[in-house]
């Protein structure tokens, strides 16, 4: 059964109004990042959520940061056992290879993937612990940041641990060692973000003073 | 040691140009969006590559796509044995819970991902072979791209091979039981997407025609 | 208050890929249509909603369809008592002044102001019923075709009522004595479709044959 | 008199070549659209006139734009007296129903039915003055547009008058208790637009700037 179709017309019209303008515009620096290749300045990792435009909310252009996206912003634990690991592999490219200088996880308020984590750590959500269940074993990394929870209402909880899953992926960076060791050299430092979509606030993480509006 | 530290001041500054411009314009619409969530249309696949910005491209805005980027826009194969799988946890997301209808993979030229796996098969870059490279093992997926590459002079072996990124990626999809369901009962539809960074060319593949120029 | 604001950036952005693309390929034929006037061969009625384009399903280009577009394809009945009347004026416009062949009304599936006519006749939507209600009073107009509804099941009699919007539609157009006239002396004909969004099929009412398949 | 005949072949036609490609290519979407429902971004109130497209102008596909047409993109002030007010119905379900985040009134060059109302009010078209006359008492709405018109040729006082069928619009929308309670709580932004049909330009108002090119 043939499964691979034409890109709808609707998109094939605004790549050519695309083409027509952003790219006739810009085709000497289009041209340029080809033939030098790219010189990223930061890496961010952040949620594939529809709403979350990382390039938008900082004025970015091509060429400006190396964007991993996946599920809830997250970073497992270093574990070089030979398998796949998608986010490993973009964070030891964009350290290693590109050597950006600063890696930013950006996590987000209304995340469906932490929701679905604040319910299955509550035991509310069984069909999240199924083995084969692709979100509920992704979202297993973020469990210690359930666990560190302070009480209040469920709210709150989720918006903490929306926050909490930034912190996680913070942690768990510092455990691959080039990372550690690109931080300890002062090559590359760590930021973590959470923006409230509706209100279009932004808050950085810092050891000083924790959360605080950008 | 402390290790998270505030955005760099040029962010900062460009946030709060964003929140008084854009922000501003739009705020109906980021309050909507948070509070009835998203409803994307599609998902896209595309790599984290710096050069490439998928919703400049198609002129879409926050809301329209469920983007997921890793390291040479690559879906591995189903596995379902408890791991951490972020690719597969998005692909499960946005098909089984956002229901997109479309799910598009968009590879691009220049790829160094792709063209770390051509000089790792070709036998020329052993570091990529360590258990411990995590990049080398993600590009393992694309081994059987590279085995059924044409002959030809290397830059033409590089570019086919991340038009064959793409394919892989949308053979792996037809391997995910909920994917090959979705696109059995035509709820869900496949497209294979090449960019040219340079020339800003933009091909897509269709079983009748393979790659051409939309 | 200042209440009147910019254009989002996005459609700005596409407004500009518009005109350098499909404007500037068809830049003599609008010139003229801006000179010569409009000649369009029909007028459609459709509804507002955001799933129906007329243009779409018909191939048509700037110039071919007059086309009114409000709530559930609605015309209510001649009524020449000096108020404001939307549909009337714009039937009377295409029927006098550009003298249309056709007149379509076309009906779709899965319409929210038939279904809220549904509930309100049915004694299920109250609020409906006040007299404030603008979309209430609206469809009132289609009561009528609630009235001679078939038993059935709700879903069955929901699609039924969306059909019978199109036909009280062409029953009121023909009160209108400009109509009547053009209609007699075969100068307009009358057309009434419904399409099923979902399924993409068209179906078209005859006096001879009710509603079949086109 | 049997008058509701099939549709005419050259539409048919075409209808099935959009179904056998368009609809072919994006049937998931327009499935998942009759399923879930529409999510609009934003309603548009344009004209009827045939050359404005505004699907077209803006790369929007079906499920963007909930679109009300009538002569020359007009809304009356609110008047809940209990009658048929078919553009107050679609504002009405635009903005309380489907909570769209945007309102755009989009004008135009060369509207017959401004012309008219220009010619009326000037004492040109007793015609138009008539009771019975739809096109006539739907322009009377624009009339304090005509009252504040600058001096000028009947050209410049005529682009006046298209324009100011956008702001007298606007202005009417605000008398519509739920449109200025949306406007003030930020869940809604109006905007006015007019476009040049045969020079492709399209001007957008502000309150600070008055009309400038998009």
């Amino acid at each position: 059964m043939p499964y691979r179709h034409a890109l709808p017309a609707y998109l094939a019209k605004r790549y050519h109004g695309w083409k027509a303008t952003t790219y006739a515009e810009n085709k000497s620096w289009y041209k340029r990042l080809a033939e030098d290749g790219q010189h990223p300045r930061a890496m961010v990792i952040s949620c594939c959520d529809s709403r979350v435009h990382v390039t938008s909310i900082f004025g970015a252009d091509q060429g400006e940061f190396f964007i991993h996206r996946n599920v809830a912003n997250l970073v497992p634990p270093y574990n070089p056992d030979g398998e796949y690991h998608g986010t490993s592999a973009a964070v030891e490219y964009a350290v290693n290879t590109l050597k950006v200088s600063h890696l930013i996880v950006l996590g987000h308020s209304n995340c469906g993937g932490v929701a679905g984590c604040y319910h299955m750590c509550a035991g509310n959500a069984p069909e999240l612990e199924d083995k084969s269940s692709f979100v509920g074993r992704w979202m297993d990394i973020l469990r210690p940041g359930y666990d560190r929870l302070p009480n209040g209402t469920d709210a709150d909880r989720l918006t903490a641990l929306e926050k909490e899953s930034v912190l996680v992926s913070l942690e768990n960076l510092m455990t691959f060692p080039f990372v550690k060791a690109a931080v300890e050299s002062e090559n590359l430092s760590l930021h973590g973000l959470w923006n409230d979509i509706g209100e279009g606030t932004l808050e950085a993480y810092t050891d000083d003073a924790g959360y605080q509006a950008v």
